[in-house]
């Protein structure tokens, strides 16, 4: 062997890789982290879920829908549609029974750990109890709730529903839908009619396969006269038979990104006969000789929508919870890199980088569950003041605290699925490649999350709608109006955007008062500047609307900073009235979610001068240590979520930490496949192929 | 009728909603926006290609896929998932005959087209190309790449292939993998072993059905001693009867979030003997009696990295562009409100925040596609460079270049992949409902897309790697030393950090230079500051490892600021280069890309005090009336990208603009399911169930 070659191998020598010691196992890791939680973690758990009867509740439902046989979760993946929406059909039929006897807060209970193991079959049971008897307890007649309830619509037993109001070419305009309702007054019936492919229902959940009902949205016409958009209710199939009803054209919408357990349809009417009485009479009656009567609090109709986006703004921090355990509890099992070769790998959760990903996102978990529990207070009260209210008393007080649950529903709907979504990606990027897999859960999780942000009203519109009703409060407010408590800092913005933060000092610059006040400070600039524009648009001859469209960018970003500071407003005043043994970590983590959003929008705050660069770098050092401070916590944090593995359903996400073994199995059991099925139509070929060779005809033209 | 009824129906009558003005017809919507283009499209079209005669090539490769019988897209949402990896394996085959004929540069280019079209399919067959056979390429001696080639690796006809790197517990930390190599001196053999559950090779695409052999990484052991990761080529089925062969175990990975048409495996090898030929010996060699003989240039295995890496920038630019092109024809379409009853409907693109979501992206393609252009070239040097070198040559130089290379193409990569899977999700929201069908392309674009961020170096590691770098060429310049053009801006970080932008008026404010100048004082301070950082860990005793840990959080950020400065002068470099014809239109998008991002950025521009706050709002105005003017040019803008009907594969952005036709005749062929197949089992059950009676024995138990 030459000398060069010699001195080669040396250095191969000098350079060998050491062996990596061995590191605990995942489940070692895992038990690791709960050896000295910072505070009982069973107290946050009653905390989060408002009281111990509810986790108990709470339990029992996740529970009984384990060992529920139909709600086996293992083969899900390798369903096609039509099995998985057989399955999603049985999965409800299990929880029926419930619904029938146990008390209605109880089961909406139950439906949320459904929703959150399977949300297709949450959305197809919502549709008929949310969507489709909602429409029926709001805008029926008592006499005709009455007649629909005896019938079995409350409990799907003689009447499934859907609800169609969306049609292919008109989604958010409610009022220019196609679909028309003629009344025929020799017959004493409605026409509902489809004229043009536009005017398809598009999106109906339970219309392809489940319907025997549906609540139409339609174009009343009346002795020729368009009294615009109402409710009928159209029969769709024999109950008997199945078969569709004289006139009832249905599809199926097929495949969507997620949610296949739901069977979206489509629906054409052409020239369907139904009943005068079919239409929902609450607020407009149509008499037998076709007068129309008006409504007297249409305003009223309202309460349905605020209830859905209620629901969303819950969901959103549900999903938030299940997608962080997974991404956390992964990454205290997940090892990568060694400082040096003689230690083991380093959980991904001790790097900085993976806390700053994560912990934000587990302190905004939080904050919008705690808002979300806010949220839904208020919209109770509301209910119960308008299911009160008798005839003649004065409703006005009742429509002021209505117009602002919608107004602040509508942006926290918004605000609140769009970050969810990107929990969720957050999370699902921070599990690496496993993160690509279904069975670790995340990816399904996105494509089952994401219509949240586009269905029962569209993000972007709804901010702006909050954006509209901000400007509304602040030129009341300027005028001397009243306004209500969650929009006070437009009170006095004038005063208010003169503040500044004082102190350098870190308890100063982090005190609750002074985020709260940074965030009024930055919101009032904000609707300002919106305001602002909206009027010199008016000043300048423009209309209302077009004076709106030229705030719109203005106006979306300001109904984002106002959500951004009432979430976190709702967060402290939650913390107010948690036990004191889990004050400190809350303190923690409602303080990581005011400063990192801060830090997030820094131009917002030191545009304002609300902070000085230098307090702003304060706030970035006091982020990067809250990370650090939380992460000792992490794990017990998502313990307290306190799902089970069950609902959980990922094997990175698994309370024992055994996270290769089980996602190893989970794997395998599901993917038998061998030997490959096209082998010899396909990969024969393609190994055998010769493309060198081209058959040339051994003959000149010409001879 | 009483009188008070009467007033109700008068009131009604006066309130009556308006018919809403007929729109025109889609066809005729986007039509109209084709009318008066302010530049030439076809011109805009070669540009962006890269001369016509590429463009005439990319049309050529779009019309034959589409004329291939297998490439037919129209049932694939319908297809199981094992029918799906089949249909894909049949169009790689349909396209083999040009890979042996066809000259590599041509080929790549079609390739293109395919991934546009199918993802899955796309990423099946680069498997085989870009990592088998790069692998090959890359680290086999001449003699054993002749062999394998003449076996047909390279067409495929004989061998195909895997690359067998990441394990189940073990992905970016490449150094840790557990799989060994251990060489028998005895039989003259390795073996091959996959000693624990974590080292299973996982994620292994081809590996499920396709491949016959695989190029494995494995710690090798020669003597006892490990001399860290080789690569091996490792047979694994049968070519004739595609048999596992003895010691392989393979099992399919199953559903994935997207891609469904690459069949990923997992491979556990149980000592599995291979010849010692079989290990790749271009950089190390292992010879018959057991020596091992280092490499001369280990550095230069970086290349085949790079190379991923381009590609990525390149796909992150065209499904951009696919994406927008769907979202900004539906939205020329699209009508939604009017602003008064007696006129046609809005199309949604006419709305300012419409605007404002879609065509910085826009301008963001277009970057990205000039930028992905420049890299290439970049690279293309590179190889060049590397391939002509001899034996004895001074390679510092190629290994400067090769080391900023590979340092900018891993920011860019995560940078442009992670912003394109934005821009997917944006547009996918723009549609509305419509974007959360399969249908329309967007969601199974974010599902097969998502997967670019955490495959072939993770988007943090990556960017991490990169804030690194800049670290070190900021010591390297503080200290004297040369450093790349690409990073300028580092040689005199103290002057630069002190400029401020002179002038007040628009056109100061908005010229070119002033925005690179901008750039690279925000990204200069960001390097600093993670330096400074690292250097106080450093003198306060931290190892490297530690001190880079310590300025994470700000390293990240730094590459971040860089890449936007980055891609912002590739883009105005590249303009010097347009025919004068399109210099108007891209200088607009060009300064749009610049000024939205520093807007979204605003906390950096301000803090760092290049920008006033009254700058700051001259340059939100300019995005706002930068949207503006794009408007006008939006269709013949997405137009020029030149992506065919078949391409782009979704009603939404079909040419003609015939949306909602075609989007229902596609939904409708698809779906036939009626009647209901579960009718009987599920459904007529749950319409008859009785749950109000309990059966009750009619007895007392004491009797």
């Amino acid at each position: 062997m030459p000398s060069s070659t010699e001195k080669r191998i040396a250095s191969v020598k000098a350079h060998l890789s050491h062996s990596v010691s061995p590191s605990p196992s995942p489940t070692e890791s895992l038990a690791a982290e709960r050896a000295n939680p910072s505070f009982p973690v069973r107290e946050l758990t009653y905390f989060v879920d408002g009281g111990q009867e509810i986790t108990k509740l709470n339990e029992k439902f996740m529970f009984e829908l384990e060992r529920t046989a139909v709600w086996k979760m293992d083969d899900i993946h390798n369903l096609p549609l039509p099995a998985v929406r057989e399955r999603a059909l049985k999965k409800i039929k299990s929880v029926l029974h419930n619904m029938a006897n146990e008390p209605p807060e109880h089961f909406q209970r139950r439906v949320v750990f459904m929703g959150l193991v399977d949300p297709g079959v949450y959305t197809r049971l919502n549709v008929h109890v949310n969507l489709f008897y909602s429409t029926l307890s709001g805008q029926a007649t008592p006499a005709q709730l009455n007649y629909w309830t005896k019938r079995g619509a409350r409990t799907m037993n003689g009447v499934t529903g859907c609800f169609s109001m969306t049609e292919l070419g008109h989604g958010s305009n409610v009022a220019a839908l196609e679909t028309t309702a003629t009344f025929d007054e020799t017959t004493d019936e409605f026409v509902i009619h489809t004229p043009t492919i536009t005017a398809t229902k598009w999106w109906i959940g339970g219309a392809a396969h489940t319907a025997t009902h549906t609540t139409a949205y339609a174009q009343m016409i009346v002795k020729g006269q368009n009294y615009g958009v109402k409710v009928f209710v159209v029969p769709l199939r024999d109950p008997n038979t199945f078969d569709l009803l004289p006139g009832v054209n249905i599809g199926d919408i097929g495949k969507k990104m997620g949610r296949d357990g739901i069977d979206n349809g489509w629906i054409q009417f052409t020239n369907v006969r139904i009943p005068r009485q079919n239409m929902l009479m609450k607020f407009t009656q149509v008499t037998r000789t076709g007068e129309v009567v008006s409504p007297p609090l249409a305003q009223l109709a309202y309460g349905a929508l605020i209830g859905g986006r209620v629901l969303m703004i819950r969901d959103s921090s549900n999903f938030a919870k299940k997608a962080l355990t997974i991404a956390l509890r992964y990454a205290a099992v997940r090892r990568q890199f060694s400082a040096n070769p003689t230690e083991p790998e380093t959980k991904v959760l001790d790097y900085v980088i993976h806390q700053n990903r994560l912990l934000p996102l587990l302190a905004q978990a939080y904050a919008v569950n705690f808002t979300s529990m806010e949220v839904s207070k208020l919209y109770r009260n509301l209910l119960d003041k308008m299911q009160n209210a008798r005839p003649g008393d004065d409703m006005s007080e009742n429509i002021l605290i209505l117009k602002e649950t919608h107004a602040t529903t509508a942006g926290l709907k918004a605000f609140c699925t769009w970050n969810c979504l990107k929990t969720i990606e957050q999370c699902r990027q921070a599990c690496g490649g496993h993160g690509y897999s279904a069975y670790t859960g995340l990816a399904s999780m996105y494509q089952d999350f994401a219509v949240q942000c586009t269905w029962e009203g569209d993000n972007t519109i709804l901010t702006l709608q909050t954006g509209r009703s901000l400007i509304n409060y602040y030129q009341e407010a300027k005028s001397g109006g009243n306004i209500p408590a969650g929009v006070g800092y437009l009170k006095n913005v004038e005063q208010l955007s003169a503040l500044r933060c004082q102190g350098d000092d870190i308890a100063s610059i982090t005190a609750f008062d002074t985020i709260i006040e940074a965030w009024g400070v930055v919101a009032a600039n904000a609707v300002r500047t919106a305001a602002d524009i909206f009027d010199a648009s008016i000043s300048q001859g423009a209309s209302k609307e077009a004076a709106l469209e030229s705030c719109a960018v203005e106006r979306l970003h300001a109904a984002r900073m106002h959500c951004y500071g009432y979430i976190f407003k709702k967060f402290t005043e939650s913390i107010l009235e948690a036990p004191q043994s889990v004050t400190v970590i809350l303190n923690k983590l409602c303080l990581l979610y005011g400063l990192y959003n801060i830090q997030e929008n820094a131009g917002e705050f030191i545009g304002s001068q609300y902070f000085s660069t230098n307090q702003m770098s304060i706030i970035r050092q006091q982020v990067t240590e809250l990370c650090s401070a939380i992460r000792k916590d992490a794990i017990p944090l998502v313990d307290a979520f306190n799902l089970s593995d069950f609902v959980i359903n990922s094997p990175l996400g698994r309370y024992d930490g055994n996270v290769y073994e089980s996602y190893f199995n989970v794997v395998k059991s599901n993917n038998p496949q061998q030997p490959v099925p096209y082998f010899e139509s396909t990969i024969r070929p393609i190994l055998n192929a010769n493309y060198s060779t081209q058959e040339i005809p051994d003959l000149e033209i010409d001879q």
